[in-house]
């Protein structure tokens, strides 16, 4: 395993490896990795003969108000974690090589980043299809893992893909859960014992919806309030949202008649955690 | 020499030459080509193994109000143009194919794109640069040759290409004249007789400019007023801008101390030319 640094020979191997015909699996990470990393590059490893990974946590996601400066940092857990994953090459560019001062272009997705995590984060979803479309064309994956428990990112990042016509295959990594069911996320650190308790809402919600779900029930607005109802029964959890949306448009549904997306988002204190599943008809 | 209109069928195709370690030199054209062209592709050619030239009249640059209809075409003679460039791929995709209706990623420059001739086109560079990362995601080129005629054009790719971490060298090809000093471009077939004529000012005002600031005219209010006066001086003409910029950040000047850029365009009915040279103290 190799840590490459510079944004020149990280392209430089790549191009030496696509020359050698070899397949190159991409995942592409903001470190302090866990177990669900660790799924998404043991996915990417069955499929490619070089796995890159990278760490970079990307300042132009995060808003101003967000938790940049605190977010969890850890290069040798990292790197022992890649290892375990059998790992080619950990891509851990220089903060300062990524963006220039003066940098002004700019990949905005403006369909699909408006509603649910882009409600309350605006420029969230134009600094992660910057940032991914500058990792492809460093690292020039054939294919690359993205986990289904950031939703939709991944189905923001699949419509870059076909819009703007980039040869990577996007693979879908399921959402990998703790033992009681909280979903693996690097911001699960950050929350107290209780937090981390009464954090279990998210998913208990999620199953009750589910559970109704298969009862019959079709009406997104009933189906909502599960969710709404009790995450306001837990005295530590704050709901940013909770939306039923089309799983192609990411649009509000009302009835559902094809498959859905049951998304959301809740704060504890800072710590702002998300969840899904997909409802299918 | 191959034309090939399918966008999977050309990256496989791509894909192939690269495995194969050929150099891929690309020319992005909108087709009814002429000497201008034919010189970025002698250009091209020279430093590449296959060279593709793309031909596709992107809608996504044209204004609602602009000339996107009657934007001239004649594949036959644009295929006889490449023949004698020695162009071994014509990209010519099908018109539907490179956006769907549901199409809502951009590439998106902001700091270049504002002034000149982006002050009267608003979204004229976003479909540019978005219609250039398709183009090198399908083409794969390793070098590009854009002509120095799109100043603004140039300036907004070289960025896109650096911020953006596309592996590919952007090769800058000069500005060709008719033999009476007229910038090539396919608009030029739309003048009339007299416009044809009276659209030399745009080079004779370039010419003035220069002379005057070879004499120690270093006021960019005053250069600027030279071209100002000679197109009101001209019938059939309307001046679109007149403008000295900073050659990077394109930013208008006053006083001129390092490379500046002095740029035109003009109206001649519905046709709209552009012209531009660069000023070096």
């Amino acid at each position: 395993m190799e840590t490459i640094r510079s944004l020149k020979r990280m392209q430089k191997r790549a191009f030496r490896h696509k020359r050698e015909g070899s397949v190159i699996g991409f995942v592409p990470t903001m470190g302090f990795l866990h177990e669900g990393h660790l799924s998404l590059m043991k996915l990417a490893r069955k499929r490619c003969d070089v796995l890159v990974a990278s760490i970079f946590v990307n300042p132009t996601q995060f808003g101003s108000n967000e938790d940049l400066c605190t977010y969890p940092r850890d290069f040798t857990r990292d790197e022992s974690f890649c290892e375990k994953a059998n790992v080619d090459i950990i891509f851990y560019p220089e903060f300062e090589s990524m963006y220039t001062d003066d940098a002004s272009v700019w990949v905005n997705e403006e369909a699909l980043s408006g509603g649910l995590c882009g409600a309350s984060r605006p420029d969230h979803f134009r600094g992660v299809c910057t940032v991914v479309t500058k990792l492809f064309n460093l690292v020039q994956p054939d294919l690359a893992v993205f986990g289904e428990k950031d939703a939709q990112q991944l189905r923001i990042i699949e419509r870059m893909v076909r819009d703007l016509d980039f040869p990577v295959e996007i693979v879908r990594g399921s959402i990998v859960r703790e033992p009681d069911g909280l979903a693996m996320s690097s911001r699960n650190k950050y929350l107290s014992a209780t937090q981390r308790k009464e954090a279990l809402c998210l998913r208990r919600s999620l199953d009750k919806v589910v559970e109704q779900f298969k009862e019959g029930e079709r009406d997104a607005t009933v189906l909502r309030q599960v969710v709404v109802d009790l995450i306001a029964s837990v005295p530590s959890a704050e709901l940013d949202y909770a939306e039923v949306v089309d799983d192609g448009s990411l649009a509000e549904v009302e009835k559902i008649e094809g498959d859905v997306l049951m998304a959301l988002a809740v704060k504890f204190g800072a710590v702002r955690l998300i969840d899904n599943t997909i409802l299918y008809p």
